[in-house]
């Protein structure tokens, strides 16, 4: 298939995805960060916030393969090698499933969050370049047959292939894995007033240790309690009930695990909840927490006094206040 | 309070709760069976049938004080001592709770399902009488006030007060109990023309042995597996998705081993879905098993060849096919 590079070049970006066509030309992509766990649905939920969100730059070349030019905001940590690079990894496992691996193409990988962050980076990068490439190939198929693509991403980068992560970073919205054999994905709805506040303190929290110390065997009332309350957030999801949807996310089984990873967990919870959070929590498996608010001045008040307090014990973070996005990956240039 | 019984006599059957008047008057009342648990929602959720259910007759005295006149369809196993019978002892809760202890009543109860069917039978009963009091004080609180005195009647009929039967029993449709600390009941949408067939097979399987075998301990893995079903039964129920019903309504904790206490259960499984059921479990503790289907007339297919094959392996049977009872008790005289 190699050798069989078209020189052809076709205007729009939009080109039948077989045959001898060529895609041509270059596309900026922004893929947004994600929230996985949501609390009580551990391994299940996820969903996707308007910011942050990493971009890749992708542009088709004259020389099949692709290579990786350039990565900014990483810290140096990511590999160039396309071999290693879970963009790129995730891409050609596209571009062989699509029978294209005639097509040349060039990667730049903008990190515009903090990676290890628990805020699915990887997932965010690895949509990106997915959707560029989809988008390059004009792959007008429904965006669920990326998923398989992106959890090859996600089985590089954490050592698991979970969707919870990629898929609302593909669909936008909160997002449902109810099953895994055979993959089968859910998009909930969600009340479109509530705000998220995410607070990264700059902590190491490696995605494989944080499962690794979770427990494996469980009490049976323990997990009725947990599947309660996520029934629970689901319901208020589609009853957009705020109230619900609040009292639904208390997680009695993996958070006091991982919480000890976190510092200060409890006392940010405090903080977060007297200013009126509807409800605090891990995103993903840390260290990131996350607070849902019913207005933007409210998450803005709770990631500046967590921000306040992290800095107060000599803790770096980041911050960011947004809506849930609805779109998932978008082209942005 | 006893010697202060009101002589006078009301009309109308609605009359105020408190002050000095009395109730008068005789009123029917029908409550429905229910199916508990769900297949993947043990504990916590569960529905109403319209098809069987449980009456109570309740006529007001001039003596204070409850009696048990008659019950119907026991075959002798329930008690008339109104100190022991989970009807009387719920609505003398209630009188108590509205401070009208000085009413006298007497019961009928006409049970119109076998007992420790896995059907809800002491629910339907229980419900059936508080609805009845309800109506006849003219009580227009909201039916959830009544939950707290149903579950008492739970707690003594099954050693534990329970809200996965009496919820749906007292509102209808699909009930969630999202947590009982505080009590947190939610009323979820579901599918009008799902039908429920409900084969009782006549064997006897006690709610308080059928809790005591179930494991105490289980693997997060499986927990997961749970919950991502039960947030996939909820998602169905609220998208009216009977496929996605259908597929989330599989339960790998309790029914392996529940399934055991009831009879060629996998096989009638098998035989229900190759008639086109949409999904197949256990009703509450068993031994009762259900079926939903999309048409009466599938419904009715399943009844009759699970009842055929357990005639054939020599055990008696009822059976039932209705639509999900949407109103909950209801007055029928």
């Amino acid at each position: 298939m190699e050798n069989n590079i078209q020189e052809e070049k076709i205007p729009s970006a939009i080109s039948p995805l077989s045959g001898n066509q060529g895609a041509s030309g270059t596309i900026h992509v922004f893929a947004p960060a994600t929230v996985a766990n949501v609390v009580c649905g551990f391994d299940v939920l996820g969903f996707a916030v308007n910011e942050p969100g990493d971009e890749v730059i992708m542009r088709v070349t004259n020389k099949p393969g692709i290579t990786i030019s350039k990565i900014t905001g990483d810290d140096g940590r990511l590999p160039l090698d396309p071999a290693k690079n879970t963009v790129s990894v995730s891409v050609q496992h596209y571009l062989q499933s699509v029978g294209r691996t005639d097509i040349g193409l060039d990667i730049e990988l903008h990190k515009k969050m903090p990676i290890g962050s628990g805020l699915g980076s990887s997932s965010a990068s690895t949509v990106a370049g997915l959707f560029a490439i989809k988008t390059l190939l004009g792959d007008d198929a429904d965006p669920v047959n990326l998923l398989p693509f992106a959890m090859k991403g996600e089985e590089m980068a954490c050592g698991h292939g979970h969707a919870d992560n990629v898929a609302p970073a593909l669909f936008g919205g909160f997002v449902l894995v109810r099953s895994y054999e055979p993959l089968d994905i859910i998009r909930l709805p969600h009340p479109k007033d509530l705000y998220c506040a995410i607070i990264f303190p700059d902590v190491d929290v490696p995605t494989r240790e944080a499962r690794q110390i979770i427990r494996k065997n469980i009490q049976m009332k323990d997990a009725v309690t947990q599947w309660g309350n996520i029934a629970g957030l689901v319901s208020g999801l589609f009853m957009n009930d705020i109230d619900l949807i609040g009292r639904s996310m208390k997680d009695i089984l993996v958070e006091p695990v991982r919480s000890m990873l976190i510092p200060d967990f409890y006392k940010m919870r405090e903080m977060a909840m007297e200013l009126g959070a509807v409800s605090f929590g891990i995103s993903g498996s840390g260290p990131s927490v996350f607070a849902f608010a019913r207005d933007e001045g409210t998450a803005h008040r709770i990631t500046q006094k967590l921000q306040q307090h992290l800095t107060a014990i000599n803790i770096g973070s980041n911050t960011y206040v947004s809506t849930i996005n609805d779109k998932g990956p978008k082209v942005i240039g």
